[in-house]
């Protein structure tokens, strides 16, 4: 099951960027449930790239359509298939590169598994393919709501650039999503210079869930941070992903890390809410470091399918900078994990 | 199957701290490949505490015993039951620390989930959860073995002091599991200072795959980078996970991050040996960020299981830095990821 | 995963009866395999009613379309989602059964679970659901012939009419598809008189996989036939399964049921080819009791949502015997057994 | 994961007949539930051999130890792992099979399969591996008296003797566990009968399931008469299933078929107790057809491990009809399939 995530709240998307269409079904979504398919649309709208100058100029009409699992507009426990058509395919654009590994894309490793690959704008490999994944999301996202949990992210760095402060409201007010108004004019600039530069810049994406309860999550191997870094680490240019301080704390002591308990709750969030694998009832917070886009402007060395040197240029509709993408796909996997730990905890507990 | 992991060759852990036993179960493994009990035991022995200055004093002798599975020395296909009983289980030492959530503990979160806790040594929440994980790994390596793929793991990272080098013959020559004498020394340094402070220092262990052929992971959720994240992640005191480059790639620009690509391979390998989730044949690269140890002799601040303000001073047996334990433990995890993608990639390619 | 079958070889359908659309996704078909849709229509056309006398007049384009997975007539490894749009739907037949619990039906255990229901033409436990599950198995088909694998079945009895010859060739030449010319007329009569008296007749399915070498299911819990048991009882209207002489080996000695083996292989084949729950390189037989159509003309005694009795007649376009169309689900599901079967064998031995 | 059964209610079986210990790890059982170990080592004593003259005069203590799971008697959501050491083995006995495959029996097709076997006792496809099975389900039986449930069963048929009454509280009292005195006599004198021609007999097994709630299973795959097919079909020997009248309904007509339902609930329970795959609110009803025993006194013919012809006599210690110890484990496997619903359930609905 590669393409299928979650053990109640199952996803499973499908679909190539240049075939007919892209989607997911989801199987396990509890009964009874208002899903407004508009407010799914407008998380892919967020998705979507042609936004501004910092992302694609591609167009992507990304329309869903629900094919199954709703009835009067509420889910009735039987699977949702949500799809989008895909009107704005040109393979013919892809055709030139379909003999060419190009750097830091996936065409070598998908011709070494499987010997074959369809190359038409990176097929299955395509970031296309988290449409299915912020669809699902979007129906997680509105069961979730009914219990409390509220799940939102941002652009929290850009190449050097670091956003200082973590003002939400901000995210949709600026082209990179970034909860510092200040740093995203800054982190705008450093995208147009890669840009220019014929160059991507990478940078990192923070996802706060606000809500969860204690007690969601389970110990050893399924623990909530765990499932977070599977869900966080299978987005596409995503290389790292870290808890709370993460990293930083590998430099601390346990006199530092250590949130201490009071009667009014825990004085601090180091541990980004999650204790043992399980929610400590304060905010989760995860981040996730997002490589620059592998396709850039650039000439670059790689070999095609026979082994020959060859030099590559990557044009078209392509994003400088992911980020600003990233954070509604980000947000999405955050929501099929806590989903799918809301139903676990509910066959455990009862409630 | 919140103590289970891997879809081919899945394994569940099992046992408290202080209970009977802690063991594993491992099911899937392929039938008539030799599996050594003592090798195995040589991967518990490094997992063991009480091996320096800088680990916990206290003695377990973990002999691993074969409850199933194995005949004439050979898997036979059947479930592998491993288990070790615990001998030197002391759980009186415990007793007055029932009714305290101790501070960076599971603690708080295990009672808010299940409703009660096994507070003898932190139960199920115990590091001794580990040993089922490093007699598990130990089996999945000599399968490994058996198509070339080689292991290693270290400390790369104390507080503020870095590996420099990576000289992996170095790693069982110093007490911190250290690729770089001069910097184990540097670190044995911080680890006693914070031990003697009452404190505990955290840390950066880094596990390189050797030998994984080009093709190995799959696409989409369940990525290779996102199965090693998630089983890394599910390492008590684990809080980051980063794959190559990792968080670095997050400040650089596309034209450095893209591994080139030539006749002879890759030039270089920021990326981590992978690429959309798959295998490129290089070396995989990962890295954990380990938060330093919950427990520590100074007095905290937290609460009482009604909610009462208390200080706690933590006594006992306790590691000031887990890093060269924590070794043995991700280097197991990487080898239950790798075994089940090894598996996977036989059954689509069928060899 | 409600909707979801198979572990290595998983599918998932989705869809109600009276929605947009009905459909499969297939996770996990190796690559490069040559998939032929028109061969896949030709098994939706197969269980499609409107066939002949003896079944539903209901008219269903079923015209099968990919949306995802393959690539110039192949498998790519991708998803493969394969979709039939309802066309002819007329869900206001339905409107004045949506207060009545139709006796026979799902409709008083789908309100019992989920608390609603989509009642238009039984919604998710419409027949109609099994398109996805014979689009997937005609994948699955495919796969299985290039390893030699022919899986094929018939009606073998209608009421107390039973087939006495299995020859297959028949099976397409009469309306029943029963491999017994002389016994198929006689069942098309008991139909027609059922049909007559406003009433439905039951019957026996059974389905032969031919050239499935020894070594296939697993042992213990994954036993072949219990994989197939599980898939042929989830066959709506099927309410028993049995494998090789079944039933009878109840009343049978241990010297007539074993199969005795000689150098030449085994003498006969009353265990069906499965023997420790894998397979002997026999054929595998299996055959499912399917009960009569619950839809029947005739007024029955039931309540409505409500609790107040009602008497209720159905009328509309429904099969007096749905043999002949259990016989391509049937297949089907054998199919899927079988292909998740093969792929595990080859993960387990590399081969 | 072969050796495992359910999704949330999950059970792990590993060990063989003659080696260290059998036993089961039980992954997701909810906290805080009272286990007594006493009522699991009655189960056990239920399934042991050497009960009466009917049954195999191996002795097995069959003492079963909790390793892990179990806190002051309660559950606490921690994996349990239920073992019993194997005291009795005698593998010296199985010597002179150990290249021989014995009709009926699983040697033929464990080494097709593997490539090696375990003969020691059939090794893992001895009924012994049944006691983890049983042991698990007495776990999930005591979890399921806390919400009404109660599973009973006994055997209906041995050979041609069949049980005309069902009176549970027989079953205990004769050697047959038969719920019918008269036709248990009847029943012990044709067992008795098999074991002096040295042959052997098989039967049906009954189980019901009394106080499930209506809404318990799930639609099309996962249905739970598709689960309770597969959990019964996986028992050594048995080679058919059925709900409700089973394959009496593929001879009935559906006016006679539909259960038909008042404002007091169903009048009659010819489904078994589901529809749809949904449970109804009455007693839930399965049987399983259980072939006569493999081992058996005659001379068979049969093939060594090099293919030459032998004739093979089975000593030793062997049930000439296996029902009264099936009773046990088909008990458990209901037991397990319910456990998982009703967990199912509770993630779907909340209650």
């Amino acid at each position: 099951m590669s393409s299928a995530f979650g053990r109640l709240f199952t996803v499973t998307t499908f679909g190539e960027s240049h075939g007919p269409a892209v989607g997911v079904v989801i199987d396990g979504a509890p009964p009874g449930y208002a899903i407004s398919l508009e407010a799914a649309q407008r998380e892919l709208d967020r998705r979507r790239p042609a936004q501004s100058a910092v992302t694609s100029p591609r167009r992507e009409a990304d329309t869903v359509h629900a094919l199954s699992g709703l009835f009067e507009g509420r889910t009735t426990g039987a699977p949702i298939c949500l799809v989008a058509y895909n009107e704005d395919a040109r393979p013919a654009d892809y055709e030139k590169l379909k003999d060419v590994f190009r750097p830091g894309h996936a065409d070598f490793t998908y011709q070494a598994k499987y010997g074959l690959r369809d190359w038409r704008g990176s097929g299955r490999a395509s970031g296309r393919e988290t449409l299915g994944r912020v669809a699902a999301g979007a129906v997680a996202r509105q069961l979730l709501a009914t219990v409390g949990v509220r799940v939102i992210g941002g652009t929290v760095a850009v190449g050097e650039v670091l956003a200082e402060r973590r003002d939400w409201d901000e995210v949709e007010r600026n082209a990179v999503r970034c909860p510092d108004a200040a740093a995203a004019a800054a982190m705008e600039r450093g995208i147009l210079a890669a840009s220019e530069a014929r160059d991507s810049v990478g940078g990192v994406v923070e996802v706060v869930a606000a809500g969860v309860p204690a007690g969601w999550g389970d110990p050893t191997m399924d623990k909530l941070d765990a499932k977070l870094a599977h869900a966080l680490m299978s987005i596409p240019a995503v290389k790292g992903v870290e808890i709370g301080d993460g990293f930083a704390l590998a430099r601390a002591r346990g006199s530092q890390a250590n949130d201490a308990l009071g009667p009014g709750g825990f004085a601090t969030n180091r541990q980004g809410g999650i204790l043992g694998g399980i929610s400590t009832g304060q905010d989760v917070v995860a981040r996730v470091a997002v490589k620059p886009a592998s396709s850039i402007g650039r000439p670059q060395s790689t070999v095609d399918t026979s082994g020959h040197p060859v030099t590559v240029e990557i044009e078209g509709r392509h994003d400088p900078c992911i980020c600003p993408r990233v954070v509604s796909v980000a947000e999405a996997m955050v929501c099929l994990v806590l989903a799918d730990a809301w139903l676990r905890q509910r066959a455990l507990r009862g409630d």
